[in-house]
C-alpha cells in the first residue's frame, strides 16, 4: 500500500445528496464548536489529578482499547503481540514500536468501522498528522506521536482544555476512596471532573470477590453489611460520599439483564445471606441484582442521583481468554434483552415519580422501537441513553434515531455519551454524534417533516442542552 | 418562539434526491385524490348517525388521543391538566382553552413524530390555518377551530364527504346493539359506514367483566352461553347480526399473543367453565383465547368475514395509571411476538383454505422479515396488514415495505388502515401512507428494480384496489 | 398489459444519487467481470458430468424453484398447475407451455422481489430476450428459450464456461457415492466442480430415515455405526472420501437451531442408542445434533474442511403440504435464533483454534448486530456467511452490511454464496451481490468514511479474494 494522504473531509458523515448536505452543514456549523459535556465514561481520574505525560503511543492508543485488539484477535493475532500480558506472567511484547507496527499492518481490518473514524480523527486533529496509517507509515507516525506526547501541550489537563470539555464523569466503585477526585478539587485547576457511582462490585453476587467487597464496604462505612439494613445504609453512605467528594450526579448499573424486583425485607435478608455465603443459584443472584436496582431507584429518589442501566452483555463469553487474560478482553457479547417484563417491578413502584430519572441503554437494537421508545414515551422516569458500545457508530446512531424518534420524540433522549476510556478520542466521538444527528435532522428537513429552524434547536439540544439538564450537570 | 408560517410542503415525505422525487411525484399524483377506503378504525358511529357538531377543539383533537397525551405525560405533565378525569371523580381541567394551551406549550415534544404530521395536516387542510402551533399562537388557533366547528361544513357527515371517504369501518363488541349503524342505514344519507366484529370482551377471560359479558351475550341471543355449543352459537348469531345490521365484512382480534389452539369440545367446555368461574390460571386464559381464534377462523370460512389479528400489546402496563384512569391511557407496551409456533394450530387446520383470509399485524418489527413475510409468502389464507400503531409513521412504513416486499411481494399486503378514532386525521393518515408508498416505489424505479409503469399500477393497488378487494368492500 | 421492452439497466441497483452512482459505477466496473467462485450451492453434478441438454423452459426455470411456486401458492394457485406432482401420484399439469403460461400470468406478483431481478437477468443476458414477461408474451418467450435449450451453446458445460465460473461446489450427503464428481474428474473437461459434505441425513435423528441412513453409512464404510466410536469413524471416513474423490473443501450443516454440546463418550453412546431406536424426545435429538456439530468441528480441525452452519429454519411448517408433496415446497419458515448460548459449548472448546473456520449464516436478521458481528469480531474461528435465503436480495444485503460491518469489519465476512439450484441464475445472483456491495461501499466513500482506493480493494476482496481464501479454494 503506497503512502497516501490522511484526509478528514469537512463534510464527512453528512448526507451525500447535495441538498441534504447543505442543510446538514448549516445545522452542524451551529453545534460543531459547542463545549463537550461527557456525562458517562471511563477515563482515569489520575490523569487529571497528576497531569503526568501519557506514556508511549502504543500504551496510550492501542493496548487499553478492546475495540481495537478484539478485531486483530478475531483475525488470529495473539493478544500478546499487542502488549497484553497473560495473568500468569507469561511473555508479551514490550516494545511499543513493535506493537504499533503490528497494529498498523492490520489497520485495513477496521475499514468501515467507527474505530477507524475515531483514530483518524485523533491522528489528524490531535496530532496534526497528514499521512494515512499503514505498514509503511507506522514508524513515521509512531515517532511523531511519541515526540508530541513528551510536550506540555499533550498532558491531560492541556488536552482537556484544548478539547473544550465543560464537564466529564469518570466511573468508580463504591469502594474507591476517590483520592484523585479529591486531589483535582483541591487543586487550582478549574477543570470539572466528577465521578459516577457504579456499585456492581458490591451489588452483584456474581462479581469476582463479592463477599469480600461487601465486607470492605462495611469497614469503610462502619455499617454491619451482613444485615440488610446495614448493607443499604452503607450503600447510601457511599452515595453521599460520592456526591460530596466526587461531585457525582449519577449512578451506573451494568447488569446482565433488566430484571428488577420489589421484595420484602425478610426475603432480601435471606438473599443477602445466600449471596454473602457464596453458595447461591443463578436465579438468586439475578433476583438480588434486580432488588438492588429497585433499592437504587429508591435512594435516587431521595438523593437526586440520576440512574443509568446498561444491561444485556454476556461478559467474558470466552472462558479460555478470561482465564488467561482476565476481564474486558473483547469477549463480551450482547444478548436479547427484555425491558417490558424485566423493569415492571421497579416501574410499578417508582415509574410515575416526577423526581426520578432512569436512563436506559441497550445492546439489543430490536428493543428500540418495540419496547424502549414506547416505554420512554410513556413513563415519566424513563429516558433513553444514546446508541451504546457496538452501536456508537454512524449506522448505529442512525438506526437509533430512526427507530426511536417517531414514538419517543427527541426529548425523551439524553444527548450523547462517549462512554470511553480512550481520552484522546473524546472529541472524535462527540463530533461523530453531532454530525450523525445533524444528518438525521437534515433528512427530516429535506422531506419536510420538520422546519429548519426547529431542527437547529433540536441539534443544539442534542449536542449540549439535554445532556446537561438530564444529568443535572447545569450550574 | 416567534410565530411562524405553517407550511405543508407539496413534496413532503417524498425522497429529497431530485431524481427520485420526480418519480415519486409522478406516482403520487396518480393516487393522491383516490377515494379513501378505511377498512379498520375506531371512529364513533354516533357521529354519523346524529351528525351533531363536534364539541370544542380540545375535546375533539386532544383529550381522546392517547398518542398525544402519552408524550406529555412522559415529560411530567399530569393527565388531569389535559382534561382527563380520574375514575374516582377527582378534579381535572375543564376549560378547553386551558387544555389547548398546555398542549401547545408542549407541541415541540412531537418534533419528528407522526402526530405532528397528522395534526399539521388537520390544521392546514381541514381548518385552513397558516400559522404554526405554539404557545404564542394557541389562542388564535383555538379560536379559529372553535368557530369552524360551529358551522355546518364541519359536521361529521359534511367532513366525511369532503374527505372523499368511500367506506369506513367502525369496531364494536358483539354486545353492541348497533343502533347507530341501524340509524345510518335507515337515514337517507348515502355514506357507507360499516361495523367490524371485535369479540375480545366475550372471548378473552382476562377482559374486565368477562363472565358478565358472556352472560349478557346469552341474553341477547337466547343461547345458553354456559355450554360450549351454546356459546359458539351465540357468537355465530352475533356475527350474522353484525353482517346484516352493521354491514360487517370483517372481524378483529386484539390478543396479547398469537397463541392459537385446536382442542376437543370436551376440553373447550372445561376451559369455558374455568373462564366463567373467574378462577383460572394465566395459561388457561391464553389457551382459551387461542381456541377462540381457531373457532373464529372456522366461522369466517362459513360466513366470509375477513379476520384481523392485532397481537402483542401488553395492555395497561402502568398499574397506578390504570387504577386511577382506566384503560387506553397510553401505557400499552409492545412485546416480542412469535408467529411461527403461535399460529401453527390454526394454520395446520385452515392454512390452505382458499376461502379464508387472515390479516396479521404486528408490534414486533423483527417479525416482518423473519416470520411474517415468509408466512404470508406461502400460506394462502395469510395477508399482512400495514405498519401498525407506533409504526403507522414514515420510518415505520418504510421499514415495513423494505423488510416485507422482497419475500412476500406487494400482493400479500392489504393496503392501508388508519385504525384511528381521530376522525379529522383520516385524510392526513391516508396521505402519509400514499406518499411513503410512492417514495418506496420511487426507490425501486430509481435503481431500476422496477419499471415505472409497473410502479404506477402498484401505487394504485396499494392506495385503493387491494384494500377493497381484501376486505371485501367492493360493490 | 401491453408488451413492453425488457430493460436491464446498466446502473441497476446502484444508488440513484448521481454522485454516489458515479462512485459505485467505478467500483463495480472493476469487479463486474471477475470470475465466479461459487463455494456453496445446490446445482446437480449430473449436469456437468453428462452435459446433456436441459429439458424444457418450465422444468428448467419454474418447477424446481420454490422461491417461485411459493409465491403463486400464497395467492391461491394450486401447486399441481405448476407441474408439481403429489406424492400419491395425483394429477399435475404436464404441458410445460401451460405451466409457463400460468407462471407468466402471475409474474406481477414478483414485483419488488429478487426473483424478478434474477429471472429478468436470465431472460436478458442468458437468452438474449428483449421483451418483458407477461401473459401476452409467455408463448413468445417460451418458444425462444425452448429453441435455445436445444443448441450446444446452452448445454451445462458451455454455460459454465460462458458464465466465467472458476469453481463451483455442490452439496451431497455422506451416503452419496459421488459418481458424478468422479466422472467429471475422469473427463477431460477442465471445469472445477467440487462437492461439500452435508451430513444432516446421518447426524439428525429427526431426518427421515435416520436409522436406515446410519446403517447404510456403516455398510459403505465397513464401520459398526451402532457404536459411538464406529459411527464417528464412519463419518471421518466419508469426509476423507469427499475430500479425495469430490475435492471437498467444506462441510455444511442445516440445523433447526444453533445448539451445540460437548458431552462424554458414554452419554454420546446413550444418545446414539436412543436416536437409532427411533424412540427419543425432542430435546435428545437436539442434544445429539448439537454434539455432532462439536464432533464435526473436531474433525475439521484435523482434516481442514471449512464448516458452514445454516440454522434456524422450521422445515415443512405446513403439514398438509408436506403430506401431499414432501419436502422443500416453500413452507420452510425462519424463527428466532440464539447464537450466544447455543454455540458456547463448541466455542468453549474450539473457539480459539487458529486452524479452524466456522462460517455462520442466519435467517434471523436481529442477530446480525446483536450477536453475529460481536462474535465474529472476537472469535478467531468465526466468520459470517453472506445474507442468506430470503435475504439474498438487495435490501437484505444492505441490511447485512449496515448491521455487520461496523462491528465485524469486512474481513470477518466471506464474500458471496449463491446457494442455489437454479444454475442459470448464478451470474445474476453474483451480479446482484457485486452491485449491492459496491453500492454500500459507495455510501462509505460518499460521506467520507472510506477513501475510494480502499473501497476498490474491498470490492475486489468481497467479489473474489475472500471467498477463495476462506473456502480454501485457492490453487
Amino acid at each position: 500500500m503506497p503512502n497516501r494522504q490522511l484526509i478528514l473531509h469537512e463534510d464527512r458523515l453528512l448526507p451525500p445528496d447535495p441538498g441534504l448536505r447543505a442543510i446538514a452543514r448549516r445545522l452542524y456549523d451551529q453545534v460543531a464548536d459547542l463545549p463537550i459535556v461527557s456525562p458517562h465514561g471511563h477515563t482515569d481520574p489520575r490523569w487529571f489529578a497528576e497531569d503526568a505525560p501519557f506514556p508511549d503511543p502504543a500504551k496510550l492508543l492501542i493496548v487499553p482499547d478492546h475495540y481495537l485488539f478484539r478485531m486483530l484477535y478475531s483475525q488470529g493475532v495473539p493478544l500478546e503481540t499487542l502488549g497484553i500480558r497473560p495473568k500468569d506472567g507469561g511473555a508479551a511484547e514490550t516494545d511499543p514500536r513493535a506493537i504499533f507496527r503490528t497494529f498498523a499492518e492490520h489497520w485495513y481490518l477496521f475499514r468501515g468501522t467507527p474505530s477507524r473514524l475515531w483514530l483518524n480523527h485523533v491522528l489528524h486533529e490531535v496530532f496534526d498528522l497528514r499521512v494515512r496509517l499503514g505498514p509503511d507509515t507506522a514508524d513515521e507516525i509512531y515517532d511523531a506521536i511519541d515526540a508530541k506526547l513528551k510536550t506540555p501541550a499533550f498532558r491531560p489537563r492541556a488536552l482537556f482544555e484544548r478539547f473544550g470539555i465543560e464537564a466529564i464523569a469518570t466511573t468508580e466503585s463504591p469502594l474507591d476512596p476517590l483520592d484523585h477526585h479529591r486531589a483535582i478539587r483541591d487543586s487550582t485547576w478549574p477543570g470539572r471532573v466528577v465521578t459516577a457511582y457504579r456499585p456492581d462490585p458490591v451489588v452483584d453476587p456474581d462479581f469476582e470477590g463479592f463477599a469480600d467487597n461487601v465486607a470492605k464496604l462495611g469497614e469503610i462505612t462502619g455499617e454491619d453489611t451482613a444485615t440488610w439494613a446495614g448493607y443499604l445504609a452503607a450503600l447510601a453512605n457511599r452515595r453521599a460520599y460520592f456526591r460530596e467528594v466526587g461531585g457525582a450526579t449519577s449512578t451506573d448499573h451494568g447488569h446482565p439483564s433488566t430484571t428488577t424486583a420489589d421484595l420484602s425485607p425478610k426475603v432480601c435478608q435471606e438473599l443477602l445471606d445466600r449471596a454473602l455465603s457464596g453458595s447461591f443459584a443463578a436465579h438468586e443472584a439475578e433476583l438480588f441484582r434486580g432488588q438492588m436496582l429497585t433499592e437504587m431507584a429508591r435512594m435516587s429518589l431521595e438523593d437526586g442521583l440520576v440512574m443509568q442501566l446498561h444491561p444485556g452483555s454476556v461478559r467474558n463469553h470466552n472462558p479460555l481468554l478470561f482465564q488467561r487474560f482476565g476481564r474486558d478482553m473483547g469477549a463480551d457479547i450482547p444478548r436479547a434483552t427484555d425491558y417490558v417484563a424485566g423493569l415492571k417491578p421497579l416501574l410499578d413502584r417508582f415509574g410515575n415519580e416526577p423526581g426520578l430519572t432512569l436512563i436506559l441503554f441497550t445492546l439489543d437494537e430490536t428493543a428500540y422501537s418495540r419496547e424502549l421508545a414506547p416505554l420512554a414515551g410513556h413513563y415519566p422516569i424513563l429516558k433513553l441513553g444514546p446508541a451504546w458500545w457496538f452501536y456508537d457508530s454512524p449506522e448505529g446512531m442512525l438506526r437509533y434515531r430512526r427507530q426511536v424518534t417517531e414514538t419517543a420524540g427527541f426529548y425523551n433522549t439524553v444527548g450523547f455519551n462517549d462512554d470511553t476510556r480512550a481520552f484522546l478520542s473524546i472529541p472524535a466521538r462527540h463530533d461523530v454524534a453531532r454530525r450523525v444527528d445533524c444528518a438525521y435532522l437534515a433528512e427530516l428537513v429535506g422531506d419536510h417533516r420538520m422546519d429548519e429552524d426547529e431542527a437547529a434547536e433540536v441539534a443544539h439540544d442534542l449536542a449540549y442542552r439535554l445532556v446537561k439538564q438530564t444529568y443535572r450537570l447545569g450550574v
